[in-house]
């Protein structure tokens, strides 16, 4: 508890623009979030007045960071499981739990635990060689290689042919699934067992990052929408999920498959700060402090987010970009996370919503690469 | 500017919830407001990253603050008009000028000014003697006098009868106006001249402090609307308001009455959060950096906000309310300031959105008691 204000303390470990949105909504409830960065510019480090410095691997960091908490979460899935296990066995509440986070550390195990949940996933096996993966293509390439963990926004994922080599990482192969879209839904579940499920949307991605979210998805056939809640929502009781849990689905002419899990606010849900009711990181907050859960519902027809990567270098500022941006489209919501900019690094997003998703969609890509490019 | 961002940096004199949910704001255009809080457990000061604790009374507490800013704004009207012109004189931005803000620091400047320009204010004169009032009242008792500067949320205004002694502080004194009620218009307008109005509102206040605000204004008339809106847009040009201007109105059978002035985000605005495409606490950011302004339009046909004030002391905290209050009602939108609670004091605020005022208001009146008394 804060003791200025007999309100909740949340940490959150990882000071990304998930923890930074994190405080943004935790303003709201009364609180302030507890961020453990890795470095004083990072996202959230620049905007929360309760930042510890330290790493995420380091357990006594940890322990002095999660002491005060009324629990502790996480904007990203890179503490080692021993470390959660050692703060839950010390008697601090850790919202997912060591057991549940497994399930997005390692996309091994991962995948057996949905195929004995029977829940479809593409064909896949381990790959612990060459062999193995010519074995699992018999003939039939390219497949798809990821690393077993550590890979986010493209990375740890490869298309291989026949003769390609082996990353040297532990790895999955994979078929490489002949798929319509990808499709995303985000779940609440607080520990007394309430789950919240937001509509699925569709989300599209280049060079394997998440460059747009529709929402909801459009033409999606209204009973597959409602299986892919069903399926989340199953999914996070079944793992024991407290907190958010994003499901990153394929849509394929057979049906849903599931490509990735998450449990943490997530890309596919930044659509929801002005889209829908209740945010995804406000959700986030009442599920791992065991609050009820807030409304999913949508507050327009269409909401589309866009990112806004790093682009290459203009004579024009981010901040010349903001303003010619806000003069175009007024009503145009910019999210940036603080963040020098790099090629193709997230440094924020942009959120359009309107009554049908032609217009919406092309306002928020067309803003999203004025910010990139500085050309409209 | 800050140069870990490229972005901007605002400072804004004063911690309270006004700054709190400007900081909340800034995050989202990728900046982080510095406050200048009177103390570390001011409402902003417990959430934002860049808080500078002084008084704003301190002319070199003022100038530590505002260095670095690229530009320097407000959260209440208490800064002395002196002290403002020094930091301009040393080159400082700072929005509102002390020229506009004295509007709002100074009744009777305020009531000269707004008559000169021929806006219609209440009767009124100054109010230097008990002979004085005497006079302007001509026997038709009650007036209302008011304290030329330094009231707020109904204090500093005295409604006086015929054998009532006189307030010892610099006064002017009112006709008691036979109004319908209150209406308030928001306002913002940049360097550049660029002005966007939100929607007049209906304000209900109690014992002198706002307690509902409903947006828009039900059943208003249509061409009222449009001129109370004109006159906003108006009074912002003549009194070279940069930033918000917030204008409280009487609504009387005769038309609209100027009541009174204030040059920042405003309680009667803070409805826009969730029901404006752009909120108050970004327009003001955006005015006082000259960027575009935003789309002032409505997210939904009918906002209710209630405030949430200290109530009696009941066995279940405040924290154990906001459960049983999220239960009942998954769709309100909370705002807690960080206050310890004391009778009377603005804790915070509650928001519903609806199709329809009736339903939206009781629900917004139910969740802002349920708060304060815990009683439904």
């Amino acid at each position: 508890m804060d003791t200025r204000t007999g309100l909740p303390l949340v940490g959150m470990v990882g000071g990304g623009q998930l923890a930074r949105m994190t405080h943004q909504a935790a303003i709201s409830l009364g609180q302030s979030l507890r961020v453990l960065a890795t470095a004083p510019d990072d996202g959230a480090a620049l905007v929360a007045a309760d930042v510890h410095v330290g790493q995420h691997t380091d357990l006594d960091a940890l322990r002095a960071f999660a002491k005060g908490c009324d629990v502790v979460t996480f904007d990203h899935e890179h503490v080692p499981p021993g470390h959660i296990e050692a703060l839950a066995a010390e008697g601090h509440r850790v919202a997912p739990s060591a057991a549940a986070l497994r399930y997005t550390q390692d996309k091994r195990v991962m995948r057996e635990r949905l195929q004995e949940l029977g829940v479809p996933v593409p064909r896949w096996a381990p790959a612990g060689s060459a062999a193995a993966v010519a074995e699992f293509a018999a003939g039939s390439w390219p497949v798809v290689v990821k690393a077993v963990s550590g890979g986010y926004d493209g990375r740890g994922v490869w298309v291989l042919g026949a003769s390609d080599p082996l990353p040297e990482v532990e790895l999955i192969v994979e078929e490489r699934v002949p798929l319509r879209r990808e499709l995303s839904v985000l779940v609440a579940r607080s520990p007394f067992g309430q789950v919240a499920a937001y509509p699925a949307v569709e989300t599209v991605q280049r060079d394997g990052i998440c460059v747009e979210v529709l929402a909801p998805a459009p033409e999606l056939d209204p009973d597959l929408a409602v299986r892919a809640q069903q399926l989340a929502i199953r999914l996070a009781a079944e793992l024991d999920v407290v907190g958010l849990l994003a499901v990153e689905l394929f849509e394929t002419g057979a049906g849903l498959l599931v490509n990735e899990l998450a449990m943490r606010p997530h890309n596919s849900g930044h659509w929801t700060i002005e889209g829908a009711r209740t945010s995804q990181f406000e959700q986030h907050l009442r599920a791992v402090l065991d609050y009820p859960l807030g409304d999913t519902g949508l507050t327009a027809p269409a909401v589309a987010m866009a990112n806004v990567l790093g682009g290459t270098p203009s004579g024009m500022s981010l901040d010349e970009r903001v303003h010619h941006l806000f003069a175009a489209d007024p009503a145009i919501r910019l999210h940036l996370y603080g963040k020098q900019p790099r090629p193709g690094r997230k440094l924020g997003h942009v959120t359009a919503l309107g009554s049908a998703m032609g217009p919406v969609r092309a306002r928020a890509a067309r803003a999203a690469r004025w910010l990139r490019e500085g050309t409209w």
